[in-house]
């Protein structure tokens, strides 16, 4: 059974990792940086050195590509991205793209042609850390955004994607072209995996996301003479919500999840009510219609505490991500794979956003999640263990020859 | 029947007010700063116009007495404070003073002689802006803090109380003494006056305050990939204690009061579980063993929330401050001189603390509340109605007349 080099697949990412690598272990290597440039060149000779033709479009995605047999065949698509949060680990978004290239490595050893062409892409700015939006490279792919507004994005010393895509050599000429599949390999970030002791996570789709902006306003006052029937608290109304917002979260189906990860309280002093409190809501689902109820479910909510609390809550949604469900036969193949190699594996909802995401709307996608220690992403202890990250390849390895077809 | 004259009081008030008026029409008269000096100076000087005799203590604290007829009878005392908040207003303390001195002018007026002496006190740095503790001048009177280390205090620049007495030239000479009764008038600062339409809130005491900090120690982890079930979300124990806070005041009887007014979320990003909030929590009751009941209660609470939620919650005690009941002849006297005048009136406790409650601690003491516009003062906004102010002095003069006997 045709399997992939775990050595050479680990080695490759360790490689990649002593570039930008951190004191603690970590990986900073923020996109379009000279430190991503020296990630980028390094992945593009290794694709020179599999046999592969090498593009770039004009965002900076980078496209590696192993010609398949029949001409007019969409190509199969792998990758991930190369760019890392400013103290980011070793393995988001560099283990998708350096898997891609394994399973490449590995046709070529076996000598196996594939009908399809074949590629391994590395998709531009995921993490946003230096450039908003996120999902950048691939957004502009799937005519998400536009590459003339993605290009005017600034960094906070004011130098624009552009100007990095020339100061690194890789503003490119490719245009967008189509894809007949997309994969992604990629560490759970998330906790689920490891505490079941699952190999490999079958994912299914991504949440979609609904985030909101929340002011109160009430009135501050002493907490010594204000008697407790004539206080305006803004804090007890944002406390109200929070245990709202997780009750709305642990009730509702669908890998529903809600999170308030803000507040600031004002005048935020010991022995005064507060007048004010700014926070946030971060509602979460598989499935649209739930998303849907949960929200009004939230406004619901949001309406009985200003009653109750005597307050004003102004409710502002802010982002709308709707949820995206993979290729039934993608993920089939995914699930398939697994089991093939005999790998623990349950289904999977992908909570963040990935570059599968927005690939799902232009291509039939699946995702390969593999388990992360202790759930820990986008920290330079970010951790995971060699044998998940093999299995996690060898996954991809056969659903991508399932897709692509040997000739 | 004997009147004070209002609008000479009013015009007191407002012609104090002039010194470190702000633009909104507020106060800024901090503790011994030259502004601080003027008000003094020009209180002393009313005082001397009155006939009164005039003495300063080691700690500033400034006594206006008028002779009494029985040479060794203890002086019955009124007073409160002429320093004000950063952004304060033109009645919170300087009332109670320049209430004291009409009282002396409406028995001057009248040609009044009174057994015992009467005097009128200026305590020094009530607000505790400019250097702590708060109520510095009253606790040295009432030996809650020794002159030495309450000399040694120090504001932001350094500067220390001695030095600050020394170049206002109010370091006095003068030993604490003994008083056979003390009565503050003052307003609420709170809403229940106002809102009840009542005229005179007579004092019955003040509320114990038992102070907390709170750390509550989570995991912060991601929104997206993290399920509700292994969450370790210290913002959502936090909230349930704000409930719980609010729960216990509400449900206690004797005035009970709690607040939350202040809370740092960390790393308070809108789409991470936050890991950790630092809280605090302010108990207030009027009888000791009822406030006892509520930290127990909170205790209890604490420990079934950090079980719930899977996190770490440190709760240590900051503040004691045990309740202060008055003198029930005194609190008695503002009673019934409130019925003299046919003002409407109620009992009420001193949410906040007050001079008069470290001056209860060596002498019979007793508080007169009058309304304050939608209850708030600390702020240049703050106001009273003239016809309250009026009303609040003459049951002041009716109580110590009571007190101080006549000739």
């Amino acid at each position: 059974m045709l399997q992939i080099n775990p050595d050479r697949l680990w080695q490759s990412l360790m490689d990649l990792a002593r570039i930008g690598a951190t004191e603690k272990g970590g990986v900073r290597r923020l996109t379009l940086t000279d430190t991503d440039r020296r990630g980028r060149d390094q992945f593009v000779a290794w694709c020179k050195e599999a046999g592969m033709t090498v593009e770039v479009d004009g965002i900076g995605n980078i496209f590696g590509r192993r010609a398949g047999t029949e001409v007019d065949a969409l190509p199969v698509a792998m990758g991930s991205h190369l760019d890392s949060q400013p103290s980011g680990g070793k393995f988001d978004g560099a283990y998708g793209v350096m898997a891609g290239l394994e399973v490449v490595r590995t046709l070529n050893d076996a000598d196996i042609r594939t009908r399809a062409p074949i590629e391994v892409a590395a998709w531009t700015n995921e993490e946003g850390s230096r450039f908003v939006p996120t999902l950048m490279g691939s957004g502009v792919f799937a005519g998400v955004f536009s590459l003339e507004n993605a290009l005017e994005a600034k960094d906070v010393d004011g130098i624009s994607v552009r100007e990095a895509l020339a100061s690194t050599g890789y503003a490119g000429k490719a245009r967008p072209h189509q894809l007949g599949a997309y994969f992604e390999a990629h560490i759970e970030q998330g906790p689920v995996l490891e505490q079941t002791k699952t190999t490999i996570g079958v994912v299914l789709g991504a949440l979609g996301q609904r985030w909101f902006d929340v002011l109160i306003a009430g009135q501050d006052s002493h907490a010594g003479p204000t008697p407790m029937e004539t206080r305006k608290d803004a804090l007890l109304a944002a406390s109200r919500l929070v245990i709202e917002v997780n009750r709305i979260a642990t009730t509702f189906p669908d890998y529903a999840r809600g999170t308030v990860g803000f507040m600031q309280v004002k005048p935020n002093s010991r022995n005064v009510v507060p007048g004010e409190v700014r926070t946030t809501v971060d509602l979460r689902n598989a499935k649209d219609a739930t998303l849907s109820s949960m929200v009004e479910e939230l406004k619901r909510c949001v309406a009985r505490i200003a009653a109750d609390c005597r307050v004003e809550i102004d409710l502002k949604e802010v982002v709308y991500f709707p949820p995206s469900e993979f290729a039934a036969d993608l993920v089939e193949s995914v699930r398939e794979g697994s089991k093939k190699f005999g790998y623990s594996h349950r289904d999977i909802v992908s909570g963040a956003a990935h570059d599968a995401v927005y690939m799902a709307r232009i291509a039939p996608t699946a995702m390969v999640f593999v388990p992360c220690e202790g759930g820990i992403s986008h920290n330079e202890i970010e951790n995971a263990r060699p044998e998940d990250i093999a299995a996690g390849c060898n996954v991809l390895l056969h659903a991508v020859l399932g897709c692509a077809g040997t000739a």
